[in-house]
């Protein structure tokens, strides 16, 4: 029996050969640029998915938070950076994984060095977090004076190694195509590169520079400058994605199985079994609309191309609403199908459903579902 | 010591008081009305919960999937309405709990009547969903035939009960004060009062009205010609509800506890720890601008009173960005304490978290994290 045919609610369904492909690439791009590759492991946030990283000779990893730390260091990984300004609250946890692990952490004020300060006989890496254009978090690059204040006084204190600048690109997802993209992820090794200087400038050698995004690490070919990559998305990829120019609808490796429930002709609505819940209220926009994500129709065992101008209209708790303009693909449609919806945002998607089945129907569970 | 100091992650505080209070004055309402009450549990989805409705003689319940009412039924839950249309691979379950407790079901079209046709042998209550006015799902209130042929269809089959004509007004959550909440909650009510009265004129007698908004519930005073009501956000409230006039801040009942990691003066922002994955990215409009929840500062055991003029800019995975004009506010908050967020949506807020704290540090989960 097809596994399909006993989907009875929203299923996330993960195409375990492709998350293989997608890792291998990403994995032969830093090879071949010879940058040092610490995958971000929110995406995924599965002891099981990342095991699949190991195969591919992958010791270091990313995460973005320290109960995801303290997880992935739970299921054997000894070397795992957080890529998340430090929290004073939680030292006390952070000194204990410093203590199991070897540990990055991130800092970007004065608050976070004093916290650093009751880090005491353990070594920890520590990057200084920098903004070189985002404006989410991090030192402004355009302040050296700050950075250089930050890295004097993590020289200071023994337990710390201050390993050098580090960013999250995340208005790479702004862009509108490759060009686009490149030209954002370039601009911020650039500025970091600039930093660096000025800090050997000032004395402090040896910073290195870690970088992290998606869409940049897919696309763009020239990394120079760069020491350290940390995307995440690549191993799911998703429409927000495919919308940028990331990635080719195939390597798109996860999709909600979604029962139907209605059809409103008059309105050439399709109602499924599939809401916020399932999806996250996540969204791209497609010619000028919101969309909750890309519509496909199953084929064979999965799912098939993508359903042209079709979008997830709207999102409530438990259903979804798909605009199915197109009258023959409406009517191919039926009441107690399945549709599958590739997500607009995947490391969201994943989050909400917590566990993946894989084509064949083995369920595994993520880090929320523990 | 006071929880609070001892939290180190977003963690969803809930003040079981007000819950308390907000499920007795939603049973008063209905009492007084002499409507029945079916309160909705997809918002807190939580065993324990439902265990405090219970005190105040609650004995049936909404749910708004055959999961959730599977859980609930495990958790002693006798009688339970499954308020979404039939989803027809889910017969076998649906057949199951049938077995175990009194059940009701909603129907909309033919190919659900048909899945009915296999419930056999057990009684289970069918409602029709009617569309009023909102435009998710539901046959169109306008559509009499079309509810005559589901109704006499349902009359053919002796497992089922035909109850009566259901709906969600669910956009009362687009009006923009208590006025014209009632106003399409009356105009739902009136509309479900035509069609039931010319399916009487075609011998079709005795059909209820089940209705259930929070909005409308909360402020309006005229529920005549309702004969059950389904409300389920009441039982927290959030800053949607406060923004439309359904409640007052007092009301709302839970809040998700954030460290402040950073702080950017050239900007008025501060950055938390908090994002997508604690709030969901649902979100409302506040003067023009998104926001994802009503900001609050520590307060005793519990958040204090709103603060004014500052909102929840964006929310990526991990990170919160609040928008903080107001220079004392923004100098009163420091990098290491914590900032409550109001939810915008507090069911996704429940769905995503999937955990309650007590303002004492009592943890509980919900079916979500089962």
């Amino acid at each position: 029996m097809n596994f399909l045919d006993s989907i009875d609610q929203p299923t996330l369904l993960i195409d375990e050969n492709q998350v293989h492909l997608n890792i291998k690439t990403m994995v032969e791009r830093a090879r071949e640029k010879n940058v040092q590759f610490r995958p971000h492991f929110k995406t995924h946030q599965s002891a099981r998915i990342g095991e699949w990283f190991r195969k591919f000779g992958v010791k270091k990893i990313t995460v973005s938070s320290v109960e995801m730390a303290e997880y992935f260091a739970d299921n054997g990984w000894q070397d795992i950076t957080i890529a998340f300004s430090i929290n004073p609250r939680q030292v006390k946890r952070i000194n204990n994984l410093a203590s199991r692990i070897h540990l990055g952490i991130l800092v970007e004020n004065e608050e976070g060095i004093e916290t650093l300060d009751s880090i005491t006989g353990i070594k920890v890496d520590v990057w200084i977090k920098v903004d070189v254009g985002n404006h989410r978090t991090g030192v402004n690059w355009q302040e050296p004076p700050a950075i250089l204040q930050l890295s004097q006084k993590i020289l200071k204190n023994d337990a710390l190694i201050l390993k050098g600048l580090l960013t999250h690109s995340g208005n790479t997802y702004q862009t509108i195509n490759a060009d686009d993209t490149c030209r954002v992820f370039r601009e911020g090794i650039d500025r970091l590169n600039q930093v660096r200087m000025k800090m050997e400038a000032s004395g402090i050698n040896n910073l290195k520079i870690s970088v992290g995004d998606t869409p940049g690490c897919s696309v763009c070919e020239d990394w120079s400058g760069v020491d350290e990559v940390r995307p995440g998305n690549f191993v799911f990829y998703d429409a927000t994605q495919l919308k940028i120019g990331s990635c080719k609808f195939e390597q798109i490796a996860i999709a909600l199985a979604c029962p139907v429930v209605a059809k409103h002709i008059e309105r050439n609505e399709v109602v499924i079994y599939g809401g916020a819940i399932h999806l996250s209220k996540d969204f791209l926009m497609v010619d000028g609309e919101k969309s909750y994500g890309q519509v496909a129709l199953v084929s064979g065992n999965k799912w098939g191309p993508a359903v042209s101008d079709t979008i997830v209209k709207s999102l409530s708790q438990e259903h979804g609403i798909l605009m199915v303009p197109n009258v023959s693909v409406f009517n191919t449609i039926k009441i107690g199908d399945l549709v599958f919806i590739l997500p607009a945002h995947s490391c969201l998607t994943v989050q909400v459903m917590g566990k993946f089945a894989s084509l064949d129907g083995e369920v595994f569970e993520t880090l929320n579902r523990r």
